[in-house]
């Protein structure tokens, strides 16, 4: 019965691909002995078992929380879980305002309804660009933005524009010419979001200053007559909980006249544990009626037990005093990680120490390529490390070409060792490139 | 800062709408004394709480397993839980073989890669859909189906065609007829997929035959000579273990020469727990390979905790002795719901007791409607009881009405009181609306 006939894909099943790093996870799967400076998988030594554990005893004893715990919830979330999550936010809002010293932002009013908890931050990005784009739209990210976000949007067929990442967040000046230039040329109207990771960026681990926030929200106010339709900014804060010391910048929701612009999104699988995958987001309507709408279709809900646990997690403080022991076994591994590239990094590599996330940005001179295919990529798969390219971070701008002398290492997932080991396999790397007499 | 602008919503956001079980539900939530027969929320007594609670301890206590459990699995879903999903698979086949005395059928072969683990079989069915149909794109559907796969359907933009459902699942005749006036009509390009529920379906609880699944089948592979590529049957089992007795005829899966067209989704939410929401699909090349990459952009993958909790209880015999209970359980509810329709149905109502599954199907004379405008609803909900109206199960096929004197009873959710109580006060609705002068 095997007939000639192919399957007959829509065109989203056509145009979706396996992620390119997907090649690399495979290959640490596969040979064991490398070590993965690569994928953004979390601690494994201070994963909350014990925590866990007693979250379970928690909920379990009781039988009546128990048996609602184990039955369906809502498609938008415990409430319990979503009226937390508004509190939370609001305490890290008031936790980072006194830094800033301007009349115009204030702490947000959030409701719960407001929040819809997701199976993760990636399901909410999906749900937003899913409800408010259609091919060929226009998405406006960091160059360079995490890589994730880039799947979704190539998925969907959207168009990706690019600006440059400074250390303060989007260059406010690159940003203003790509408005102009959109405006003039008649594209505004296909622009629909702008897409922000603000603390502690995947990949760089830079953070957005409130004046960079600002400024976009005013310029985009400004496209806004040019596209002649609203255009949101995804603000996704899923390292915000991850800084090593300081609270970091209040997020976009502080400025109350642009409330209804602002999508704010935000995780609880990397703070705390990646196997409980929640996420989720602060939606203004009439986007979040429509999401809600999609996500019945999707799922009708994420997993209950998991919200549970959750909540039971930040209600009894259990939550907070686990960020505490996770920020500081980053900020040491960061510390680390440091220091072992000040040993072995040859002058003219560049990076900035970052005071949260997971992440290290690594700039090479231009002439040193990083692709999979480059010396350096494979002169580190010899040496029994990985790295993910930072032309894997860039969109598919046409209107400049994607930088290929950068690197993301990721101090997640990696021992102390590893840290130590990896980064002494990536200098000798790039020793015997940079050298060529050496080999 | 309020500017007129609208929000740009994406042709999906666009489509998309509340559900109409969505009222229902709010309905139930508002106003406690009503008895819900409507909502698919499973038994809440005999929710496995002492068997959650041991295999939390079981996974939390081994400190290594723990962690993996804690940590990101794959998106394709963790290899112990796919490995067992096909062994259990291929088991259901072997109980159930047996009945059946052909030899065109056999054993399917079921590697643990076909299998990909979803939030719920929901996410399954929302995955195939998005990669194989585009909007305008042809499903054929049971008349009645189960209603959240229409809201899929319909946020997709899909058109559906339906083909009565009788006791012994699609009505073949109605299908050849269909799909020659497909093929007659130049539409047969445009068919992507049939959805049957073939276990107990939801919302009638008629089970589908082996003769049935071959016959569909054959007649699709003609109907692809006219459409020019693959069409997949999406066979969604998801009441295969909720059978109160017999084990049912076997699945599409054992006609090999058909195997690279089905697509067989079930879930492990309803017979274990709704809150440990899991379901998986067992799918062919070259169709798994891209909802992995569509998966991967939804979440790339489902939480890992709550899978190492299911293969724990699959491995550990948990998920077995369960199942022995709430078939026990809904058969017993299933009886008493069966004896209070006897008693208080009047005589031109008809329903056939299920064998399976969560719900009663009741056809009521043609001149009574059961639409939420009718007014056997308004008296329903005068009496305290809520049912879903049957035309909420029918697609918006344009070529046939949909029927409006047919309701969905379901049993899973309701306590026996609520059982016997729920159907005295829809037999006094009924009794109400059918003798004028009574009231």
């Amino acid at each position: 019965m095997e007939t000639p006939f192919h399957t007959p894909f829509s065109q989203l099943g056509r145009r979706v691909h396996e992620p390119p790093i997907g090649w690399l996870m495979r290959l640490a799967l596969e040979r064991p002995e490398l070590i993965s400076l690569a994928a953004g998988f979390t601690d494994y030594e201070t994963l909350p078992v014990a925590e866990v554990q007693e979250l379970c005893r928690a909920i379990l004893t009781d039988s009546a929380r128990a048996r609602h715990a184990l039955q369906y919830g809502t498609t938008a979330g415990l409430p319990e879980l979503r009226k937390l999550t508004a509190e939370r936010i609001i305490q890290l809002e008031k936790a980072s305002i006194p830094a800033v010293h301007t009349e115009e932002v204030q702490i947000p009013q959030l409701h719960p309804e407001e929040v819809i908890i997701t199976n993760g931050s990636q399901q909410m990005l999906y749900l937003i660009s899913e409800v408010l784009c259609d091919p060929g739209d226009i998405v406006i990210v960091e160059d360079p933005t995490y890589f994730v976000y880039l799947g979704i949007v190539q998925g969907l067929g959207l168009a990706c524009r690019g600006v440059p990442l400074k250390s303060n967040g989007m260059d406010p000046a690159g940003f203003d010419r790509l408005c102009s230039e959109l405006e003039r040329t008649g594209q505004a109207w296909r622009v629909k979001l702008v897409y922000l990771v603000t603390y502690h960026q995947n990949p760089t681990g830079r953070s957005t200053d409130l004046e960079t926030k600002r400024y976009i929200l005013e310029r985009l106010n400004r496209l806004e007559e040019y596209a002649g339709h609203r255009i949101y900014l995804i603000e996704d804060a899923a390292y915000r909980e991850m800084g090593f010391s300081r609270s970091g910048a209040p997020s976009a929701l502080v400025f109350e006249p642009y409330r209804d612009r602002v999508i704010y999104v935000g995780t609880y699988s990397k703070p705390f544990a990646t196997g409980i995958r929640l996420g989720f987001g602060i939606v203004p309507e009439p986007v979040r009626s429509r999401i809600l709408y999609v996500k019945n279709n999707h799922d009708f809900g994420s997993p209950n037990f998991l919200q549970y646990l959750l909540a039971e997690a930040i209600r009894s403080g259990v939550y907070e005093k686990h960020l505490s022991l996770i920020r500081a076994r980053y900020a040491e591994k960061a510390e680390l990680m440091h220091r072992s590239l000040q040993r072995w990094m040859p002058e003219r590599v560049r990076w900035t120490k970052p005071e949260g996330g997971m992440y290290f940005w690594l700039e090479f001179p231009e002439e040193i390529h990083t692709g999979v295919d480059s010396p350096l990529f494979k002169e580190a798969l010899k040496q029994g490390v990985l790295y993910v390219p930072g032309s894997m971070c860039y969109a598919d701008d046409p209107a400049r070409p994607i930088p290929d002398h950068q690197i993301r290492l990721s101090f997640g997932n990696a021992t102390l060792q590893e840290i130590e080991r990896g980064i002494e396999r990536l200098g000798l790397a790039l020793n015997r490139i940079m050298t060529p007499y050496a080999g």
